[in-house]
C-alpha cells in the first residue's frame, strides 16, 4: 500500500477512505483521481452501510495537480477533467451515504469534493475557497456542485475573489452539515453516518440515486419520478417489513 | 361533519381547513387525502382571500395511514401515492395564499404538506421530519418540495437521517417563514396570512400560478413567460386601478 | 450630460454607474433604462475591470415609473418588460463582475436590479421590497431573479406581503452579499469588488459567462459545459502563466 496516495479500511460498518499525501496537500493528481474513484465504487459494492472521506494533514485537497496540467492541450485536459468529474460523481453514484470528515483547507477540486458528498462535517479551523478566479484559471467545474449548494450570489462571491470562507460560514451557507471543535470531528463525522445509515441499506440506496435524479427537474418531473421509485420500493422486503412492524406495533398498544 | 376527518370554516376573508383527527396523528389516510384536495378546491373557488391549513392535537400530520399501505401492490400503491401528490399540489394550484399553521410534529407527508404550502408560520415546540429513511422506505415524495425548499445537504440529511430538526432551523433553513411561541401561531399565522391577501386577489391568483410555472425553469424560458404573464396581468381592471391611483397621489402632491 | 439620467465615470480600475434621479426615486423609466443598459455595454467593452451600480438619494430605485406604464396595451406593455429584461439581463452578459452598492430602498424592478448584479454590499438601513402584490400587479418579472436568490417560501412571502425586509434579512438569505454600517457603503463596496476583480480578467469574464449558462442546469448538462469552457480555457495565456508562476513558484521553495 505503501505506493499509494491513499488508505482504504473499515471500521465497523463504515469504508474509510483517508487521503494521504499531506506532502503534496492531498492533491488531486491522476492517480490519485484514479485511486479514489475504485475506492469509491470498491465501498459502492460492499457491505459498508456508510462511507468516509477524510484526509491527512492541514490540507484536505487542494483540487488539481499542476505538475498534471502543464503542457496538456484542450483534448488532454478534457480527458483529466473529465476523469476528475467521474470520480466526483462517483460519490453520488454509490449507494451509501458518503460523508467529507473536513480537517483543514479544502480548495478548488478539493472543495468541489465535499461540495459532492452526501454530508459533510467540518472542523472550526478549516476554510473552503476555490481560488482559480483571482488567478488565470476561474474554477469553473468546482462551482457545479458549488452555486447547487450555496446558491448563485454566495458561489459568485466565492469564485470571482477565490478568497477563504471559514468553517461556520460554510455551514450557514449549507456547503457543510456541522462545524464541530478540531478535535471534535472524527466523532462527529461518525455519529452524524451513524444516524445517516440506520434501516434499510437496499432502501437508502434507492432513496439516494432517486435523490439526485429527481433534484435537478421541475417539480413535474421530479413527481413522477419519484412516485414511480416510491411505489416500486415499496415492495421491497425491507419496506414490507418496516408497513407489518409498524402495524404489529399499534396493534400492542391499541 | 361528524364522520369526517376534517372541519372547514370561515373566519372572515380567510377559509380554514383543520385536520381533525389527533386519535390517528391526523395522518392522511385515502380518506383523509380526498377530502383535503376537496376542502383545498372548495376554498380555491370560494371567494376566501387566503387558506388556513391547521391541525388538531400535537402531531400536526403523521404522513400515510400505514393501515393504508397493507397488502397494496405497486399499481395500488402507484394509485395511492398519485392521490397524495395531487392533493399536495392541489395548494398550488388554487389561487390563494395557503399556509401551514404548526403547531406539533409534521413528519413525512406531514413535512411534505408544510413543504407545498405557500407559506408556514410553526411553534417552538414543533419539530420536522421525514423518517422513512431510517426503517425502511425512503420518503422519496417527500423529498421532492424538501429539497426544494432546505437545498441538497440539509435535505439529504433529513432524508437519510430521519431524524427531527426543530423549528428555529426549519426557519433558518426555509422550511418555515416565522417561528413565534406556541400559544402565538394562531395569531401570527393570520397576520402573516393578513399581509399575504392584502390587494387584488385576482393579481395574487395569476401571480402565484405564474411563479409555480416559472420556479423550476431556466432563467430565459423564466423570463419568456414572467413578461408574458405580467403584460397581459398589466391590462387587469385592478393593475390598472393601481396605476392610475399611483399617478393622482403623485398628482396630489406634486 | 446634464439631461441624463445617470452618470458614468471612473475610478481607477472600476466603472462606476450612479443613478441620478432621487427626484423621482430612480424609477426605471424607458429613458433610464437605455441609458443604463448603455451604460452596463459600454463597461463591458471597456478596460474596466469591474463595474459599481449605485444610486443617489434615499431610494436606490423604485421600479417602473408609472407614468410609462399609463394607457398602454398589451403588445406596449410587452415592449416596455422585454426593455427592462434587456437591461437587467445586460448585468449577467458582460464579463465583469457587477456589484450592486446600495444605499436605500430597492423596490419591485429596483429589487430585481439588486437580485441580478452578480454581487451586493447593502446599507444597515436599505431595505427590500417587491410591493405589486399588495396593489393590483404582482411583481411576477422581479420573482424570476428573486426567487432564485432567496428560495421559494421567502420569496413567496416577499411576493405575496410586498412588505420589505431589511437588510440583515436580505444579507441572511443570500440577496446581499454584505450588510454594514450606512456609512461604509461605498467602501466596503470598493473593497469586495477589488477582491473579486484580481487576476485574469480574460479568465474572469469566461468564468462568468460559463457560470449563468450551467448554473440553470441539471448537473450532468452543467458539467458538460463546464468541463469544455475549462478545457478550453486552460489553454488561454493568462492560465498558462498561472501554472508556470505556480510550477516555479514550487521549484523554488522545494
Amino acid at each position: 500500500m505503501s505506493d499509494r496516495n491513499l488508505s482504504e479500511h473499515r471500521e465497523d460498518d463504515f469504508a474509510v477512505i483517508t487521503l494521504e499525501r499531506p506532502d503534496i496537500r492531498n492533491t488531486l493528481s491522476e492517480t490519485l483521481l484514479s485511486e479514489l474513484g475504485d475506492a469509491l465504487r470498491r465501498a459502492g459494492t460492499s457491505d459498508a452501510r456508510g462511507v468516509i472521506l477524510a484526509a491527512q494533514g492541514p490540507v484536505f485537497s487542494a483540487g488539481h495537480d499542476f505538475r498534471d496540467l502543464n503542457g496538456r492541450d484542450t483534448a488532454a485536459m478534457t480527458e483529466l477533467l473529465t476523469h476528475c468529474r467521474k470520480t466526483m460523481t462517483a460519490i453520488q453514484e454509490i449507494p451509501q451515504p458518503v460523508i467529507a470528515q473536513v480537517e483543514g483547507l479544502a480548495t478548488a477540486g478539493g472543495c468541489q469534493l465535499v461540495a459532492h458528498c452526501d454530508l459533510a462535517v467540518a472542523g472550526e479551523s478549516s476554510a473552503f475557497a476555490v481560488p482559480g478566479g483571482r488567478g488565470g484559471w476561474f474554477c469553473t467545474t468546482p462551482g457545479v456542485p458549488l452555486a447547487r449548494a450555496v446558491g448563485r450570489k454566495r458561489a459568485l462571491e466565492m469564485l470571482m475573489t477565490g478568497d477563504p470562507i471559514d468553517a461556520a460560514t460554510a455551514c450557514d451557507w449549507g456547503l457543510v452539515n456541522r462545524v464541530v471543535p478540531d478535535a471534535e470531528v472524527p466523532n462527529a463525522t461518525r455519529q452524524l453516518l451513524a444516524r445517516a445509515t440506520r434501516g434499510s441499506a437496499a432502501s437508502k440506496g434507492i432513496g439516494k440515486q432517486a435523490f439526485y435524479e429527481h433534484v435537478d427537474l421541475g417539480m413535474d418531473a421530479a413527481y413522477d419520478l419519484a412516485v414511480g421509485v416510491m411505489a416500486e420500493s415499496s415492495q421491497h422486503p425491507d419496506a414490507q417489513e418496516s408497513i407489518r412492524a409498524f402495524l404489529a406495533r399499534k396493534k400492542r398498544k391499541g
